[in-house]
């Protein structure tokens, strides 16, 4: 892979697990044939979206290397490095490559407090060490930290920085990003992805190079679309499949407050929504989150129908 | 070693590292030692102080299996078992009580978004598998979440929890679980520990069972006699005594903000203060962590000097 | 007015005051004309880049009447009515309807501590009283809450809301509110307005009535392009206007942060700019804000050179 | 009034309201008289219990001119100058002060963003136009940013600020300007006051001279009690006062979350409890705050009879 192939629609794979909770490969790999068949540009694996926070350093073993293996470098796939500072980062990064990963994708620092100049120190240690491109993932909902712009221009003109995954929803943010990604000297194939799902035709047209949808996991075909008719200019179209993406995603918000935080509402209904759609086996999310009820469930299988997708 | 023996002052035992940052097994040792001379109760390793956000899990294991070897069961060793999430975190318990930690100290879950029924699960499933007590770290500068007392309450009544070892700053909250710990039913045994080395009297006062200040580290002899004096009811003299601690804590802030973060600045001045007070080897911090000037070391010597500790 | 007026470009005014602090009233006739010379399609006094939270009543109604009696309903003028809660705000409302303001402008409580439930509260108790339409101000830096999108759309399908002007930053919450405005039942005529000055594009594609740009105070003519661009479907050209437009805001950056706010920089910086383009007869902010020191001027001066407008 | 006369039991004291949200002054006299046979030592007006964000400038003199007139002298009457910035909160001093205010009361600037050096020279303009003493209010869940400590001290070694109202429940902090006003150099007679009505123990203990207890509207007979064992070095006597006090404040969370915000809930069970006891007419909270419900003021009601108070 080079990076300039970090292009289109790359989802967040999710991480079906049986109903004891381990990593049931054969739905991971129905799942990664869907994405496939929908249209994707790209994998990736072990991010927020596939409970990389949850899973065992085996169990984010057994995803990227039954991905990899299984894509056979058909398409990239980037797989995350979720840990909370540099050497623990490393490790995963050792980990993920050497199960077949094309690059890895790496937050800032967390738990730890951190700092602008502890940040660049972070990257450049980790890319210092890893043998495949490094992607930054601005994630401050997770991490509580927003990746300033122009620390990642500078690590970007560096070439610590292949690429950024943006999932701030700070969409200002993000076109400082693109634009200096475009005109600051020394910059060249940096890829600048964003996360934001339901502002994908605005991220598209402000010059984004692609998208990572956790929201593509259900319906890859109208992301897939949504970047083909974004790229075409065909911006009225697009705005129509957006909004029906949009309204789609309002199946995150079937899960009751009062009895579950909205992570748990998120991944429960996208789980659910493979589900219904027979893509994967079983709909359990990983512990301590709390399962849907069947009324949610049902929820979320009117959010299918209403977008045609039952 | 039994829930009842978590009274005293437990410090957060820093983790001594090589030039390479690497382990450095002798100065831990000699660190304890410095910590048993100066009249300590119980050790904390791998706690936020300890830097384990920063440890691999090799040195995390390697820390607790040296230290649980020295000190051979004459005081209670807890080991920090610092993860996003359930599965994650039960396998670092697994690996530290059988390197021999008497107890586990578990944060709520982060990274990933939350919810107090889900912190509730979190803790049961943890308990549930944990062959030594748990003890429940509330560190909201960490994790970003406040353990709210009801729930820590709840989950003391129904044996689940051993301990809190509250680090929140937030006193009132901090004395709602102490007064509840011991006017709720079923709740017996239950020890609550403050974090805040700053206001260790105060945190007696109201009814604390222990302390665990990092400060600790560079003083123990102090925040025994605080302990003492504390216990003695010589409450003028307590008085006095934290606040000579509370000066020099003040070398916390001797980093430069402008090039570093506070957690940069704090560890390497306790590291530092080590290191001048020839417990320690190296001062090294782990990566990404800013190391101090020459000129901010001095700064931290003055802090010594001016408690009479060089 | 009616609310269906509330489209294009409808700039935050800034107040221009003389050395000692009193509103400069021929320099705020001066800027309105430049405005109006510049193409904007209405007016918004007292917003927060008007300084509003710094001018006292009087200041405050001295500015609406000045500027209502100028325009002469040439153009809708809106104007804040910035206050903590219910009582204080309907004040506000009396004194700027009567002095000739349009609409008023009205944000969630703040100082006290709020509840969706009681926002609601708050805004059917203010558009009671009020004698003109009441128009949503989300602007979370300032108040620290969310307007949430469903608490909106309830108002203003129940009439009590006229518009929202959305400064949150938040695209994709802000796409919730235009999408609903057109296929919530029962909601007509209810404008979507947005204060990122930065994503105009962006937002108007998404569907946005208009757009309340800070920066429209320094570039009218640049925003009346970008709303015509946007409007004709041009967005290559819009995108480069945008772009334009972005590079001239860095401008806000020029206040050293070691000895003064983002806001002291931002508002100085458009002042300044003001001054030098001739428009307002001096710089001041209002108390305490930090003044900009003459380099920081004269960098305010390259910004505009290198946007073409000096 | 001199500064030094800042200690002891100084109650925020609550703004009765009629059923229709006018000032009950009748209610608020007997309030008043309530206080004073309570034992306290000075009076608070237009704090935050009191409601000040929610009162009209006339209804905050009022409220001043009504206390200050009825004590005449007795004791001393501080009086809030809550607004966003300095040219505003002028205007409150100005109107508090010639209504008989022995001090005023004033936050950092909010709305507005702010920054230290900008909080420094608010408290400066501030207390260079004041004809009273300036007392600086630390509340940062309702202004959103913290005092910092050495601020306060600079200002308080330059005459500026005569004492400090800290409401931020952090006691380390708090410390550090009770030790720093009695250590630093230039300070005279600086009064340090908590208004965390739980730890009030504590907070005399660590050094503070005097508390500000919103509860102590509804038990000022308890706060003087505690006061006076805390003076006397009865620390286990306070502890226990403490505790009851702690016990009954309980009922500030008596309303529905889902129903209404936390200040509605605090501030409605003050009103219901002081209406329960005979004080006030009638336990209207101003608006938009949500009302409690029948079931929800009889709740009070028993928090007030396990405290021995009905």
């Amino acid at each position: 892979m080079t990076i300039t192939s970090l292009t289109g629609v790359i989802p967040p794979v999710c991480t079906p697990l049986t109903p004891d909770r381990e990593v049931d490969v054969p739905s991971l790999l129905r799942l990664v044939d869907h994405l496939v068949a929908g249209g994707v540009h790209g994998l990736f694996v072990l991010g927020s979206t596939s409970e990389a926070a949850y899973l065992t350093d085996e169990q984010r073993r057994l995803v990227v290397g039954s991905v990899a293996a299984h894509v056979g470098g058909q398409l990239p796939v980037l797989a995350g490095a979720i840990d909370m500072t540099t050497a623990r980062v490393l490790g995963h990064v050792a980990a993920v490559s050497a199960a077949g990963a094309d690059a890895v994708v790496v937050t800032a620092p967390f738990y730890a407090r951190t700092h602008p100049a502890e940040i660049a120190r972070h990257y450049r240690a980790v890319a210092g060490a890893s043998p495949v491109p490094v992607v930054a993932y601005d994630i401050p909902v997770a991490v509580h930290t927003k990746l300033p712009a122009d620390v990642v221009l500078e690590l970007a003109a560096d070439g610590v920085l292949a690429a950024l995954k943006d999932s701030s929803g700070d969409l200002a943010a993000f076109r400082q990003v693109v634009t200096g990604a475009r005109t600051h000297q020394g910059i060249t194939g940096f890829s600048v992805l964003t996360g934001s799902e339901l502002i994908v035709d605005a991220a598209l047209a402000v010059g984004a190079d692609g998208t990572v949808p956790g929201l593509g996991n259900v319906d890859p075909h109208g992301y897939a679309r949504l970047d083909r008719l974004c790229r075409a200019g065909e911006w009225d179209e697009a705005r129509a499949e957006q909004e029906r993406l949009c309204a789609l995603f309002g199946m995150v918000t079937v899960g009751d407050p009062a009895r579950m935080g909205a992570g748990s509402s998120a991944i429960g209904a996208f789980k659910a929504a493979l589900h219904l759609r027979g893509v994967i086996d079983c709909p359990a999310t990983a512990q301590p989150q709390v399962p849907l009820s069947q009324g949610e469930v049902e929820r979320v299988g009117k959010y299918l129908a209403a977008a045609g997708l039952l």
